[in-house]
């Protein structure tokens, strides 16, 4: 049975256009066998924001700590640790962080989209 | 955008052989057109376990909250809120919480199996 820890001295900088100060690690994924889907750690530094994108796959996101901006399709919302958020494939959609202390989160994709090609970052 | 809480007042009973007090809420699953997985929030009482079973298909949980027991193809390790899991389709595993606080955590199934059935509580 695989147990790794959700620590963020072990995620690695997202280098991708339109973000910035984020950082992430692959908690389950293709490497590890999952067939399905896989679970990455995000954590966003304050002032930091994902990318601004939209994708033909869905994400499956739980707030772990801290408290964010969620956009999706031009709605805001504030979210915060123990909540879960559904993005739906092709929505545009990003995550920010406009507090003072990290803003923490899975963030769960299917390991392939679009007949077969593997998900970035799965 | 979907949000929920996790929040195991909006939990409900687990009804399966071999359930020992634990409640499960289905936070994005088929129901909400969820196409690839779907995420749960189980919460296990102190003394509580899940079955201790095995199916063709995967898990991934992330602890939220408390200390339990993961067992896995016999093997047995203490898990704590921030421990991500991977097991695989196929292993025989079972939660228990031998604390005396509450056990939390997600678990993520696919929400189909064997050729499209769908994945019970998915």
């Amino acid at each position: 049975m695989l147990i790794r820890k959700t620590d963020p001295a072990t995620t690695t900088p997202v280098e991708m256009d339109g973000v910035k100060d984020v950082t992430m690690q692959v908690m389950v994924g293709r490497a590890d066998g999952a067939p399905n889907f896989a679970s990455r750690h995000f954590v966003v530094q304050p002032g930091g924001h994902t990318p601004h994108h939209s994708h033909d796959y869905e994400h499956e996101v739980y707030i772990i700590e801290g408290e964010g901006q969620a956009e999706c399709d031009g709605e805001t919302r504030t979210v915060q640790a123990g909540d879960m958020l559904y993005v739906p494939a092709n929505a545009v959609h990003q995550f920010r962080n406009e507090s003072d202390a990290d803003f923490r989160f899975l963030c769960l994709v299917p390991v392939t989209f679009d007949c077969d090609k593997p998900v970035p970052g799965s």
